[in-house]
């Protein structure tokens, strides 16, 4: 069951005072994979607790996590938290429940391959564990908290790699939550802004609201705020506009997943903002770790596409946008082509071109 | 004063049995100035009784009413109203007064020029009224009735001319509300829509829901619901997504103002989709009378652009949608520059190209 504590209704003053910093994503007690609620953020600020596989695959399903790094993060502790509560007696039992745990947590979104990657991971770990049970559990959670120890350090690596390709005075414009919170580190659209921030290049943020979850108003408009980085929150619609006026010089993005040939799936919206960046001669990044990578598709038309309820569209929680009844239709992501994306900057450096050769370079220095 | 009568909110039932042909969005009672509150729609239907300009004037800021045609028609009544409520005791008080009252009206919102044209039209009908105050002020009131009558035969022809255009079985997007509440009649870029599906074209509709206002899913997908138009709601972020993949045919939005070189001021957004469009192949079209076509200014550069409060951006209501304190930018429109303009509708036909020549032929047609 997932058990939702209650929750503080943070006033201005003492939300105010947080430190994005010091706020976890994803973190384990024992017994328990726990989530920062980030359906509720930043009005209120709840903690969920896991106590189950199927929790954490609901705690994934609902948004309460997002963010394809923090759902790999998530998933691994999910694994863990199966070995820990089986109650399998010996080894070949043990592997067996992990490989059923893994096909739920692997249905609960589809685009985002972060996902099956860390779960594949920890199968593949337990695998390998020789001993019985009790070391197999003990030898997971030692792997999932490996697991999002390089995730905080392949974001300060996308920090890095990403700042340099950001001047004094840029102006950015994000979608979506690509920050801390889609993460357990620094973020991954986010890092570089971050990175660039503390260089003191004095950058400002153009935040797309990203309907209808609101990621950008909620998740990164605050971030950004706690972070002290200038920014100008807009609803998705006026992205077009300031690129017309001179006032973005690129765009950052993250991504659910990118297949071999370049071809990225991320937050439904970021199509459109990378033709509207190429028609208005704007550098168009993609910012990722490598394991956002998927060498098994060929092309973007391969990667299945997550439809989400409209009524996520047509309601916003309980208040109805839109006239009862009223068919919506919710592709959660998109898929941009390649060409459009001028470079991909991951934990391993910067690819620029030739994507099918370089992405496979990156994946295999691994 | 406005007075709101209370509202009844509306059941599912009681609503769906509501034709939109029956709903006015403009009219005159002895003394005000009557609007259906845009604002509420489709969740409650309340009247606003306008008794004073004050009052007209706040209920076009505030969007009770909006859309361009339909704020000309309403700055009309407004004038009528005026001159009703005079206690100028001549002819040349009364003028003076309707030149102050024209002022307040006209600063009510900036974008589109329909509101200057209406209350520039009564100002020249009472200066061209010889008699005493009674007479002037029921001249303006019959003059007033005529621009939404014309206001209304002029919708049906966009609708013929525009629906030419369209095929058996397009799949049209539109932005915004452009419709039946944007009149006093069939709407403008619904117009086309809605006389093709009569024919019995079975179109398709896809209504970008319009952030932030939600002019697509509260008002259009309200009108085409009602007329029994199939449609399907998006956010304005998925347009780009449902055009790469094949599925918009063509593109029909509204205007604002459309300037002498063909440049056309229409809702944030619009720049956006005309860029997409192009991008895809798509044809796009603006529905617009020519009352929205200003002469006087050569390029859309010109073009004051209404700055609203960005707090209708970072609040959905009472509800905030971002964390406090939040910088955000909310201008209400943008420009799209002619050459992205497949074609212009208006009640005078249809313009395709050389729009320099042509819209000025058209304006001068009347």
């Amino acid at each position: 069951m997932c058990r939702r504590t209650d929750g503080d209704i943070l006033s201005g003053m003492a939300w105010r005072s947080e430190n994005l910093n010091e706020v976890q994503t994803v973190w384990w007690e024992p017994g328990a994979v726990c989530l920062i609620d980030q359906t509720k953020l930043p009005h209120a600020r709840e903690t969920v607790r896991c106590k189950s596989v199927e929790a954490v695959a609901a705690a994934i399903r609902e948004l309460v996590v997002r963010g394809a790094p923090a759902i790999g993060v998530t998933a691994a502790y999910g694994m863990a938290l199966a070995a820990r509560k089986s109650a399998a007696t010996d080894r070949p039992g043990l592997l067996d429940e992990l490989v059923r745990v893994k096909k739920i947590l692997d249905a609960s979104r589809s685009t985002a391959v972060n996902l099956s990657w860390a779960t594949g991971r920890m199968l593949g770990v337990a695998r390998k564990t020789d001993p019985g049970v009790v070391e197999i559990a003990e030898r997971l959670l030692a792997e999932a908290h490996e697991i999002r120890d390089e995730d905080k350090r392949m974001c300060r690596r996308i920090g890095e790699h990403g700042a340099a390709l950001l001047g004094r005075g840029s102006r950015v414009l994000t979608h979506c939550n690509a920050g801390g919170l889609a993460t357990t580190g620094y973020g991954t659209a986010l890092a570089p802004i971050r990175m660039a921030h503390e260089e003191g290049k004095e950058l400002h943020v153009f935040v797309d609201e990203t309907r209808p979850f609101l990621q950008g108003a909620r998740l990164t408009a605050w971030e950004l705020r706690e972070a002290g980085i200038p920014l100008t929150l807009i609803t998705d619609s006026m992205a077009a506009h300031f690129m017309g006026r001179g006032e973005v010089d690129c765009v950052i993005v993250g991504a659910d997943r990118i297949v071999a040939n370049g071809d990225v799936a991320n937050k439904i919206g970021t199509y459109g903002l990378a033709v509207l960046a190429r028609a208005h001669a704007i550098p168009f990044y993609v910012a990722a770790p490598t394991t956002t990578i998927d060498l098994s598709l060929k092309s973007g038309e391969e990667i299945p596409i997550e439809q989400r309820d409209p009524e996520e569209v047509t309601h916003l929680g309980d208040q109805p946008l839109a006239p009862e009844g009223v068919h919506a239709a919710y592709p959660a992501f998109d898929v941009t082509p390649h060409g459009l994306v001028t470079a991909i900057i991951t934990e391993r450096g910067i690819v620029e071109q030739a994507y099918e050769k370089e992405l496979r370079r990156l994946v295999q220095a691994g």
